[in-house]
């Protein structure tokens, strides 16, 4: 790991408690919905439209990244984040799909 | 409501936040996945082996119960649970089936 790299789990530590807890939050789980629908994008994350700070939204990032939800890559002029499709699906079959469509039927 | 009675969402007012958060700690997902064994049973609280305080086993509770999850009847001689199964089956389809699952692969 070089200096600034983002730190983020191993697919084989992947668990279900911090993914949960991470998708517990609304913003969150608004961020997880749109990056699943071009799961091969990745995205600056300066590009989504959360009502909160900017600490938080950097805290959002954070928690995002350390349960294992998403890849996030300091690219210099900007941050930018991908979902963990493969990993995930693979790890906790259909998981985020059925959260995803309980946080659009909520 | 009369006395003693407990409090408990109704089916068009829960809400994925809540529960990903409930479910998202290993004891209650535990207790969720017993439950969901046998979705038709009613369990007395007292039968579930949590490695945890009184205090701790009676704020579980409450939480399954205000995220809606569990139905919970205070019958005098106990508390007994049951899954709120058909609700949560109807409001937010395959949600209980894919995070069970994910506990028991994480």
């Amino acid at each position: 790991m070089t200096a600034g790299e983002l730190v983020h789990p191993r697919a084989e530590e992947l668990q279900v408690g911090p993914i949960l807890l991470a998708l517990a939050d609304a913003n969150r789980r608004r961020v997880v919905a749109q990056l699943a629908e071009r799961p091969d994008e990745e995205r600056l994350c300066a590009s989504f439209d959360l009502p909160v700070a900017k600490s938080s939204r950097t805290r959002h990032w954070r928690v995002l990244r350390e349960a294992g939800l998403v890849y996030q890559r300091d690219a210099g002029n900007g941050l930018y984040i991908r979902l963990r499709k493969e990993d995930l699906d693979r790890r906790f079959p259909g998981l985020i799909q059925a959260v995803i469509a309980a946080g659009q039927a909520s």
